[in-house]
């Protein structure tokens, strides 16, 4: 395939590095689970990264399987998890929390985001009906399905909220890498670790072929975890391949240099299409994109470039999803950037 | 690691042409979720190989996670499972399948098979008490955990068994290269299907880095299952990565290939070792075996050799499983022959 | 007690033909689980009633407990139910849908009640979309959480869009009685039994201890269905003490007298409270109400009468729920309604 | 229905005390949910008679529903239950626990209960392999399936060991009533809440309508369990029909004399029978008896008492389950026991 992708960031197949030390570790024989020289090499490492030496560190295939596998395990049958209406586990996960029990109260979001104000009356409301389920659990994503980052005061805010009132916050970092390369953010991979009870940093999205490390502070939440993951069928025999691709992105940067990638490309996309006078139904924090094109725009730019059609907006304009990678380069965003000012 | 392996078949990393395969496939942009060319290549390879078109072939991480997707996906509420006593989903899967609501029954086994005859009156029974849950599903698996297989005299009985009393038989094929090749086996991939209603290739212990093939033959039990896949966390982004190896397996004979030689060393050490005297707590017929030596033997070989340290049998011998492997060679076989000549 | 009673229709014990027919049952021996003579007997009036032979009729102890057994038992572990957002499945039964596995997709509403087109376009959108959960059965109530009912055309075009989208279509009728005997409503119980796939009727809000009556037409809902009761703990020992029950409800057409009672006396006293001047923030059609008053005179009447505080509406007003049932009386009504017009 | 029944102990209505007692209670209004004056009443006489205010006391419809609500509140998904092997819960209860999520692993138990010794070896090897399931609960019932009882030398050593290991001690006490009225027993009530961290006491069979008591002790157990009773559907809206039964089983010892005359009717006809020469599967020690008869005779048996057809012991013999309760007479053990003279 020749055309330019902005479709995804997992279309593209692994970065270099990657496979190279992948490669490499095709030798000789490795402890099997997840127990290997490479999950404890990789785990260190990302200790390190997080300031936090008393953590769990489990390596899991994807982001759903590490939801699910999280979520399910943290909570009791009686309790819910808390998430902003367009939450990758309220609508693209096929229903995977609830399978394991579990109902996820909704919040309106316009942002993406949760804080303390969205979330206290109805928290309030349900800790005082025992007709309802007890909120337990605060999901949120950095960066969001919309492409927002949160900041650290942000964060810090709905951090101290969550402790006040016995909830546990949990962060999915599917897409971590861009968010913390996003202008707006001033969050590190330490405030993260420090502010969450636990939260996952994601390879499948940021150069790995798979794989997701989750990081579990909360003590309370660490006994006998790794049963969780074998009754989900989350530990697989040849772990050693989910730690060797997070030792490559943790030993020297490689995991903040892609995100960064992904991020610098979609600000200059941005920035150029701004320039065209062209509208975003979001804000462009991070890697992704919400442009709003006449519908005949957006179907010529399917035929030049690989990317999703998106929502129709109104009777003549349509919002395709446009998400830049740790692949993507500066002569794509020129491309398309030409083919807008082309086609305006 | 220089000392040869005979503790499992998943210490060693992956097959060389798996590998290579897979490295060339890193290159542009894969249609995400398991809908890329590899799969479907890999699919219809697969549908080749049992001579059967009209199936769905799903391709997930694990064995643990294809039990429990493809079991929890084919029961309602009230049905249950049925397994020998040693049977992976009842002994070494965390309780995997009773977590997604589901109970198994146990039934003796001393050979790990399931036969008409071990099964019926239970089956009555359940059947007719609506206090207890109804069997509707019987697994079994090929080759079995100690080791032996079946022929098709055997499961063709199962298999009308099963038909004639409203039973899905699912084969659980972790194993199914060794088994296939082994001497005492009458059967084929194409039996296989044909026998029953759904069963799994694995990849992970024949070979491949991860990756499962689940193929499903009964039309009732295929509705919608790639949302069954999404729900349990089986449906991995860059899913590629395991029809890329299913393709390397099955273009040209290399699964069958692997399971030989992993069944072929083990045989051939068997001999060895019967020739010298050693006697086995089950017949060897696949890739394990399961031989009693005096404990200081099996402690001695334990320094030799990486092997699990085995059961006790009585006071003074025990039994370690050896395993055999794509990646066993006749040297290491000749090398713990020896050794044992020597230690007895 | 002496105060009157508005607070809800289940605060009453039972009726007194319902406790004598249980008393005169309270002799010799009963054959267990559901299988006696007195549950029998009450499948048949209920039949008879809906003018349906062919269904199953099964006896539970209560309202969350009909719902979940019958959806946990009728959806695969894929599929989702649809309900209006105040559905009493959604919001007051603590999350027990979602403890068997699935998920519930909420629908704005204002009048309480689903139609084709407010489901219409969320349908497609998940049914062409494999990573969201796959809806397959409409919940809704008669009457509604605030007290609205359907009448046969909504019902009718529901069943329709139903039926020709491959949907269930389950009618929570825990107030079924009031609904019934609502002059809004041109339903009867053949009706609802035509219209939908499964319903239950209320027992326990409609004169009765405990019980409901959960009546199964679709034959592909119906397998086996007692062992679902059993799994979920719905199967009582003594089962005779729910069929009796039903027994004296339907012998007579006592269900529609006590159902009818409680709507009549909820709209004589809407009459009453709207010729003061009162305003309802729902239309009264069954046998709830939702006055607005002053905040103090709805806390002076909840000194004179048991009833719940309701919401506030504004800084000056809220709006308690008042609940009419089978045991209100026409003194209670003109109490309440004197009361009323002297405190405004 | 004239014939003596020995089939069950909930065949039989209620005992006219109850009865009269609910009777009494059909007056006005009562608070829902199990928050009325009779569940207040009824728990406090419970803590009184086992010596033990600081508990949780709720009243449930039935066993399997108790069974259920509690192992699945208890238990995280990684933890299983261990029960004999014809625990009530492994066998008679349709998988309901399974349904929930947990394992049951089952132990070989002649006597129908459990000890240190049986449970030791296999608690080990799970705690210490982590894809096993996690051994939590120690299920027992007393009296057992089989008749049988423990002493409090037997509780008080499973209580400690459950203790030593953080095991969780749940005791099922459908039969409760007649397993403390046993001669071998010398346990107390106030014993079992001693000894336990959970159990119930059972109204079903013996005496009640419906009902079972669920005393929780472990302050770990208690949090919250009002929302577990909600969404296992087992909160009733008129829960003071619960109440007002234990009210009048335990203000002034009818639990304990219903009881008495389960066993003492059981007791007396096993010595008549015994005298007789027959024999029996299991020794009659509450009040349930296994006896042997010749095929012909159980038959004959059968055509003049109600009772269950038993189990073939060989080719000549059956062993019908006989089961006495608090409305056995002595007339109708005596006229079994001239029935068997007549026939042997």
């Amino acid at each position: 395939m020749s055309m330019h992708c902005f479709k995804d960031d997992y279309s593209e197949t692994a970065h270099p590095d990657i496979i190279a030390e992948l490669m490499r570790s095709c030798d000789g024989h490795h402890t099997g689970y997840g127990e290997d020289e490479y999950c404890l090499e990789a785990a260190r490492l990302i200790r390190r990264e997080i300031k936090l030496e008393d953590c769990d560190v489990h390596f899991l295939s994807g982001g759903t399987q590490t939801n699910l596998t999280a979520i399910s395990s943290f909570l009791r049958p009686f309790q819910a998890a808390m998430a902003p209406a367009h939450g990758h586990i309220l609508v693209h996960e096929a229903a995977a929390i609830e399978a394991t029990g579990h109902k996820i109260l909704s919040f309106p979001s316009p942002d993406g985001k949760l804080t303390p104000e969205r979330i206290d009356a109805s928290l309030r409301q349900h800790l005082g009906d025992e007709h309802m389920p007890y909120p337990k659990l605060v999901y949120v994503s950095d960066s969001t399905e919309t492409g927002t980052v949160y900041n650290k005061a942000e964060l810090t805010a709905l951090s101290r909220y969550c402790r006040e009132h016995g909830l546990y916050l949990y962060l999915d970092g599917a897409r971590l890498g861009a968010a913390l390369a996003a202008p707006k953010s001033d969050l590190t991979m330490a405030d993260i670790a420090a502010l969450t009870d636990a939260f996952y940093i994601g390879g499948t999205k940021n150069g790995a072929m798979l794989g997701e490390a989750l990081v579990i502070k909360n003590p309370e939440l660490r006994t006998e975890f790794r049963r969780n993951l074998k009754l989900r069928g989350a530990m697989l025999a040849k772990g050693w391949i989910l730690g060797v691709q997070f030792c490559a992105l943790f030993r020297d940067g490689l995991f903040y240099r892609l995100g960064k990638n992904a991020t610098d490309m979609a600000l200059a996309l941005s920035e150029r299409l701004a320039a065209l006078g062209v509208e975003f139904t979001s804000p462009v924090e991070s890697n992704m994109l919400f442009p709003v094109f006449r519908c005949e725009v957006t179907d010529e730019l399917r035929r030049r470039f690989i990317m999703h059609p998106g929502k129709r907006v109104d009777e003549e304009h349509s919002s395709p999803r446009l998400v830049c990678s740790w692949a993507t380069t500066p002569e794509a965003v020129d491309e398309f950037a030409s083919a807008v000012r082309e086609l305006i």
